[in-house]
């Protein structure tokens, strides 16, 4: 073990595991996650060689290789509880999505929700036996987002029974779909459907894409990997293009929607069903921002304890990085963004499946704000946690750029997250246009509840060019209540400035429409104040939860510095709403150099309770033994550059150069 | 060509060439700098398979083809002018450094530099005929930017008149040098020297490291490739351990320091001399921020004039993204932050040329300075340049993600700015340590001249709770002029509260060091509001030079945009400062609108300016056509995991699954 770092451990204040118990959400949470945890990293059939050494081919390989023994050891062991598999997989995988994923999260759950029986008993058991290979395959070329854009079509034909499926244009190819370049052999197609003359929108369709023996495409097929990409090099996300390929009638997936016999189209009973799943993943993505940066502020605060720099007092010894101002600075409000998005992802996680109970029993009425909340924060977290995973890596200094830290990975594999399932800029918009709807709601009387009841007191707030100073001064800015209303107020403050541009834009003659867009930056920065201020506040909320006076003491500093850093990173919004004044501002900055130092003893316990295992990490900047140097040595000799003394290209190239010159 | 992106040339409101030939610095510039692009870009030798499809080995032999060509075609045309080798270099390694870079850019210029007469008859023209390949060893494993700490030593040995060299720790092995890995045979180590049993710093010693003819690495000497990184995939950055390896005393560096037969220890004259060439390399890079944002902002801006998405008016047909106000706020305050850097990296070049004159002729008063402004405005392009690539390749929605789009390449290549050449939070240090110089300079009653003149005038300023909107408001946000003054007195504010924070901290009796170090959050602000100063005043001044009255009015519109944005951006600190008031504040976002509708219609024209051939871009996004998804077909069909319709693993793992489930 590395003495600098024992004696960081030596000098934290309370007890890691119990820190790391609160964030399994209970000690025998942290035990069983322990145990499936040792089960894989112990296992030699998971062995691998580091994927950074190898090419995109034999990374695919090795990935197909290991999900194939993940799924064989899942059944051996009977592990079938969702979020065990889901613990049981990021051992296998550790960071990295593998070319499974759509078959398991999104094929199998999509016939559970859509197939009517008979379909269960053709596909269900084949796909759960790994026969069908299975993927879903929604986005196109040219469209993304906007699911009506999609070209696809599936055209009825009652003569033979069957589904004609078309990609009709380039633009309509099938494109990014996990596992479908490669794996799979059958896609659960949305496609737009046209029966008896008429469209119907999109409609989800099994196709089988490749022969079940052979693996070959089938006739009218044309499918494959859509090329390397940033990160997910494990994954054969893939493209799909369909000329005339026919389905029979029964492939349609008619747990709702039917088409009969004669064409006659049948239509869903409801659309919000669909809705639910949405909002899981979009809460499930907060979590992973939460995890992307609890692993980069492990490596990056670790190897700052290491790391040994320049010097502060000229003539002593080159000080630990972590000692430098700056350091702390970039790295422990991240660490602090890293305990509060762990603690609004188990929220989110929280209220879903309360509200899942609900919605089961015919209770719709949370859902919507659960909806807005959900897309919004998905936005907030992961553009937060992109911009850090950056921050932490490039505190590294130049190792940071060696995938050996793992920095260069966990990036990659994390910012897609910022596009999928909801590109971020129209995830504001889409929680912004939920709270110009309350606030609507609020000025016709309304009363509204829930997250935005805010939005009913702003009546009696506007703007002014009144100055700050000159308004009573109640804000205590060591009280995280006082600095919840403070962010509460400032959300309100730009929601209001939002609708009023809208107001604004109507006056001058523009269409509701053009309103919207021309008033779209404002409706950004209202939902990302809104979601800032459900941040602080559950972070809050949080610590009333936490009995141990040392963790509650520490979680305190923490919460403090995250909300206090956030308003000086913002204190623009602050100061034009009037809700702090300029030597508050001032006062601000010197209390979070004091917090600062407050942290910088319990920083590397703070990373340690987030327990993550060195196979894991798989950083040698981030060993939990500080031991860096010389493992990062003994990776780079493993380097396949280095597996002859000589390279070729020596004899080819360069040494012919010297008798041409 | 895509009819909208037809469309978008046809409604530019100025000559798009004309903008070229401001940008390359005159039209015979542009002329000469398109003969050499098509002399490569036509040449059959240069062809290269994508290197995305590559494996890391055959990616640095690929590399290492063309540059071995490069040289031979360099001396065959006769192209000597560094300007436009390096215009060549761009050609045949479109955006990625190369295994010959620190042989050509650093071992030959060190040389010249510091070579004895009778070392460069042994060394140059071996060199230059690329018998000898060298490379500049310096960073170590657990040393970079601070060299006082660097631990490799060259012991001498009167005995044998050897220098001795050891990597005493594994922290001291030499680590990152481009080249060294398996390019080179020979590196210029920078080690502490020691003789007659004392140690003097610092020196330059040549040290053959490979066997001139089997390319064996020689007695005594470990090389390899550190392994791979993010980015810089053709590069074999490298690890050198040398274990007493002894070189002839003659292979020190000697024209300015020395060492005599004996050991006698001679002082170089001055120290000033290297100083220069770190101006230069800081100089450059800026440079290449603004290259780095003309890219990425070129293949944003196109995509988005022909992507179609989602819908503004119901029933319309998809707008252009390009019509969003979100996608215009990402990318038009990028596209004139990307016009900003040119320009100020223009004036950094020429800048640094007239200073070169001046300092041969003995005057080095103006170093100082450059040498500050260059440390800041390094670090404050790539940092603002680095985040932007990331805004550009978001707004690309998923296929952003695709190594076809380019810009994860461009990303990864020029991400390193931000930590080579001096860590950019360093470099902010560097330049405040001069900014609280002149500070004390001028409260101590001199005047000072140069940029940093305006601190002469923070006397009668205070940060005061005073409200801004009590004050007389001159400030006019129309006026470029005025807006520049600004930012002035936002920089004098902010150098003056870095200052008083080190005032307060050494009255609490704090050590000079510590008081820098507990001050240093203010410090990095300080600097980074000067170098936005400067930015936002070559940019204006430069406006000056335009005559052409069409492009004037484009350029003064980035111009302004650029300004408010970042005040925007910053508010709080114009807020704090009692520099602008909330109405102002609140105008400012109205006009920001104003501007981006007003450069709608140039969006293209302006990166069309940049004029960035297809072929050195290479982005299936950006292309010049706008044909995007076509050619993002093809270049996914070429991709090597569609070698073959079925790949190994089915047969290997997926298909044996079957029988065991």
């Amino acid at each position: 073990m590395n003495h600098d770092i024992l004696k960081e451990r030596q000098n934290a204040t309370f007890d890691v595991e119990k820190l790391t118990n609160i964030l399994d959400g209970g000690p025998e949470k942290t035990k069983r996650r322990r145990e499936i945890e040792s089960m894989v990293l112990s296992d030699p059939d998971f062995k691998e060689e580091d994927p950074n050494f190898l090419s995109r081919s034999e990374r695919y390989e090795q990935a197909v290789r290991k999900s194939a023994q993940m799924i064989l050891k899942l059944r051996e062991y009977g592990i079938a509880d969702p979020e065990e598999i889901i613990c049981y997989k990021s051992c296998v995988h550790p960071g990295r999505p593998e070319p499974l994923d759509l078959h398991l999260g999104m094929f199998l759950p999509t016939l559970l929700n859509q197939a009517t029986p008979e379909q269960m008993d053709r596909f269900f058991m084949p796909a759960w036996n790994l026969e069908i290979i299975g993927t879903y395959a929604q986005t196109e070329m040219g469209h993304g987002t906007h699911l009506r854009g999609l070209e696809t079509t599936a055209t009825y034909d009652p003569a033979t029974q069957q589904f004609v499926l078309n990609s009709p244009t380039v633009s309509s190819i099938k494109w990014w779909p996990g596992g479908l370049g490669k794996t799979s052999n059958h896609a659960i197609v949305l496609a737009q459907l046209h029966t008896q003359g008429n469209c119907h929108g999109l409609h989800a369709f099994i196709v089988p894409i490749r022969d079940m023996n052979t693996h070959d495409p089938l006739p009218g097929i044309v499918v494959g990997d859509i090329g390397p990409k940033f990160g997910f090099s494990e994954v054969d996300n893939g493209f799909l293009k369909m000329d005339n390929v026919r389905i029979p009638r029964e492939n349609m997936l008619m747990k709702y929607a039917k088409v009969e016999p004669d064409g006659t189209y049948v239509k869903p009973p409801s659309a919000k069903l669909t809705y639910g799943t949405m909002v899981f993943i979009r809460s499930m993505i907060v979590g992973e921002s939460a995890r992307a940066l609890a692993k980069s502020t492990t490596i990056a605060i670790r190897y700052s304890a290491v790391r040994h720099q320049s010097e502060i007092r000229t003539g002593e010894p080159e000080p630990q990085i972590l000692d430098y101002q700056t350091q702390q600075y970039k790295l422990f409000p991240l660490l602090a963004t890293a305990y509060a998005f762990t603690f609004v992802g188990q929220y989110m996680n929280q209220t879903y499946h309360r509200i899942t109970g609900d919605i089961n029993q015919g209770n719709f009425s949370e859902l919507p704000e659960l909806h807005a909340l959900s897309a919004g924060l998905k936005a907030f977290t992961t553009w937060t946690a992109n911009a850090a995973i950056e921050v932490c890596r490039m505190s590294c200094g130049g190792h940071g750029y060696s995938r050996s830290s793992a920095l260069p990975d966990i990036y990659v594999e994390f910012t897609p997250t910022c596009t999928y399932e909801g590109e971020n800029t129209v995830m504001m918009l889409q929680t912004a246009r939920y709270l110009v709807k309350s606030y609507r709601q609020a000025k016709a009387g309304q009363q509204l509840s829930g997250i935005v009841s805010y939005l009913n007191e702003t009546e009696h707030r506007r703007i002014q060019a009144q100055p700050a100073s000159a308004r009573p001064t109640v804000v205590d800015i060591n009280d995280l209540a006082s600095l919840v209303e403070v962010y509460k107020l400032r959300a309100a403050t730009l929601v209001d400035l939002a609708a009023k541009s809208i107001q604004q834009e109507l006056q001058n003659r523009k269409s509701q429409e053009d309103a919207w867009n021309n008033s779209a930056i404002d409706l950004v920065r209202a939902s990302d104040a809104h979601c800032h201020y459900v941040v602080v506040k559950l972070f809050t909320e949080k610590l009333g939860e936490i009995g141990d006076t040392a963790i509650h003491s520490v979680l305190s500093t923490l919460a403090l510095l995250y909300t206090l850093h956030g308003i000086t990173e913002n204190s623009g919004d602050f100061l034009l709403a009037g809700l702090l004044n300029v030597p508050q501002i001032l006062q601000i900055s010197l209390r979070i150099k004091e917090l600062l130092s407050q942290l910088r003893p319990n920083a590397v316990a703070l990373v340690d309770a987030f327990d993550i295992h060195d196979k894991k990490l798989k950083s040698v900047l981030g060993r939990y033994d500080g031991n860096v140097y010389e493992n990062m040595f003994e990776w780079a000799r493993r380097s396949p550059l280095n597996s002859s003394e000589v390279h070729d290209s020596f004899h080819k190239y360069l040494k012919p150069l010297r008798s041409k010159l």
